[in-house]
């Protein structure tokens, strides 16, 4: 069994660090499996991986005329990323991937392509790192409708906030700390800005809904504005503060936002650091919890490698996705919410219930509205945060 | 597909709900799945399937020698479902099984029986309830050792100790209120005994460690002899109660007990009524969490359904499990032990760190030992608990 890598990152090297440490197992388990080759950007960078004789191109016809029949993919780009997935499922490859920008953006198209190609396409390490939740909820599918899926689905922002909110540190602190240490991105807007944690949100609802949401219908509000004034706020109230990523359908329509939450559910409040946390609500069985590492290089890896063994063994579920349900998304859901502000605009006004003027700054807890209303009322300065069980 | 249901209680009717009610569902996702006939001990009770003309039947021979590839198992017998699972696996059918203490027994036995003839042993069911943990945990052992294991697995426990936690009831009424509301038997001894988490957890470790373990090896110790000055006891050191199956790998030994635990773990102690709980160590992913509802008749239903779907689309995982590994049972780590007792015999003075008396009852705080120096002092009227995180 021959297969292909495309990127040698952090995740890359993973996975070729398993299919090395763990040859003789995979043997004996009758998966006998080489990489053929790995495209990489640079030819000249130095690279080590363990099995010495790796090969690599910065050429991606040469994947794509390979003899493999599946393609790992730990990319990062987006686009190109898409268009070199399509002409590989056109070549009747399989395809896996850690790459949630384009399983999200593109979800409706690469899953229609899997399947007139009749190629596996396979995208657990997608979401929620190692934590093995796509496939289950796959399996899920065929005979338990779910209407609800709620998760801490980003890591950085999750250390970041658990950080801030156990050492008391400030947010500019804690993000170089966590870019120090690898956590977080030059450019952290994807994970801070909630972005990332929305992608993932709308792979998990689409999956368990079978139906399309558009990326810009998920109401997206990050924590780049949060201060340690959030903290203690929340902290007088009995709140920890999380980026919740949350989905429910009813009645035909589709809630969807990705918004930071007041909660003293110990489930989420009690997930510290790195770590990503789903809760999924089901017909049959009430609702079931995961926890577990987010990221990370043999965390994401370990996913990838599940996604491959099935494929191998083909075992895999063939892509059933074809978004066949359509709902309309509407943040219409009542709640109350904290807003903290330097200028009350005359909107926001006719929302406060409670007001408390510290400094500079106006912390307002609204009366019960919905996303919707409070869209029309925000500027790029405020913070605000969803007040779980308001309602 | 035709399959045939072993048993008609509670999980089978669940079964039968599912496969009614998602029969659309699963037909466009091409399972046309048709109960060809259902054992039943007695013919003549009333029964009402959703699907009116289900055969009932109380002859196995029917069974046994019908057209059917994949039988359901949700019998609660030991040895003659055994002996009937041999002889179906002989007849070239598939097993899904929710039955653990068949599972339990003769996890060897099955697994080389079902190799041998080439058929599929599944029992997801059997574990956990409705929370995906066996065949996760199975796709991860082909490339992931695992050396640790714990869990809540006993719903009915959980149910009596979070109720008397909360509610400050004695054990008596909570297990009579749990015997009402069907949540505990008539005779509950399995559940409160430990005896079914001892199963679970044997079945759990067996899997990851791909070993041979002894029930009899087991250090099973279950609640029925706490009483509500034990949560008294425990509150005042800021623990809760639970009853904790858990197995480590180290060195080429296991330790593996079920026993109750002081703990202020969150993710444990946070778990309430029957909902079961199972934290798994891995070296590719520190660790996972899954919780979920431990039993119930859609819930159990719920994973012999993602048993049934595997097998018929050919996707399930063949055995792999053969016990190729041999490890020696040996519970020598080191803990600070509770224990109540009305009379300190000799042995146990010997242990002795703390000691408070209250009315007929010494509450003693052991020094460091191990089960294995408990387990020779212990007599029928003393309750212990491991404290954990006391080395």
């Amino acid at each position: 069994m021959k297969i292909a890598i495309m990127g040698f990152g952090t995740v890359g090297t993973g996975v070729e660090e398993i299919l090395y440490k763990k040859k003789e197992s995979l043997l004996k388990n009758c998966f006998d499996i080489e990489i053929d080759r790995v495209l990489i950007r640079d030819k000249d960078k130095k690279r080590s991986p363990l099995k010495s004789d790796i090969v690599f191109t910065d050429d991606f016809d040469e994947i794509l005329n390979s003899q493999v029949d599946t393609v790992i993919d730990v990319t990062s780009s987006l686009e190109e990323t898409y268009e070199r997935i399509v002409l590989l499922m056109k070549a009747g490859k399989n395809i896996v991937t850690a790459n949630k920008a384009v399983v999200s953006k593109y979800f409706e198209e690469l899953n229609a392509l899997a399947r007139e190609n009749k190629v596996y396409f396979s995208y657990e390490a997608s979401v929620a790192g190692a934590i093995p939740v796509i496939h289950p909820i796959m399996e899920e599918s065929f005979f338990s409708d779910m209407n609800k899926i709620h998760g801490i689905l980003n890591g950085t922002s999750n250390y970041i906030l658990s950080k801030m909110e156990v050492e008391g540190s400030s947010y500019a602190d804690v993000l170089k700390e966590a870019q120090d240490l690898g956590y977080a991105e030059a450019d952290p807007t994807a994970d801070v800005g909630g972005f990332d944690a929305m992608r993932k949100i709308r792979i998990l609802s689409s999956l368990i809904y079978n139906a399309k949401i558009d990326e810009g219908d998920i109401f997206t509000f990050g924590i780049s504005n949060i201060k340690k004034s959030d903290f203690d706020y929340a902290k007088e109230l009995g709140y920890s503060i999380r980026l919740i990523a949350k989905s429910v359908l009813s009645q035909g329509k589709i809630n969807i936002s990705v918004i930071p939450t007041f909660l003293k559910d110990n489930f989420f409040a009690k997930t510290f650091d790195g770590t990503n946390a789903v809760k999924v609500w089901g017909e049959n069985f009430s609702c079931y919890e995961f926890k577990g590492p987010g990221a990370g290089r043999l965390e994401t890896a370990d996913a990838i490698m599940r996604d491959l063994l099935r494929i191998l063994s083909r075992r895999e579920i063939n892509t059933f996705y074809d978004a066949s349900n359509s709902y309309e998304v509407e943040n219409n859901l009542k709640s109350k919410f904290y807003v903290r502000t330097s200028k009350v605009n005359p909107g926001l006004k006719e929302l406060i219930e409670e007001e408390r003027v510290l400094g500079q700054d106006h912390h307002i807890i609204t009366r019960e509205i919905n996303l919707d209303e409070l869209k029309t009322v925000l500027d790029d300065e405020m913070f605000i945060v969803e007040i779980e069980g308001t309602i």
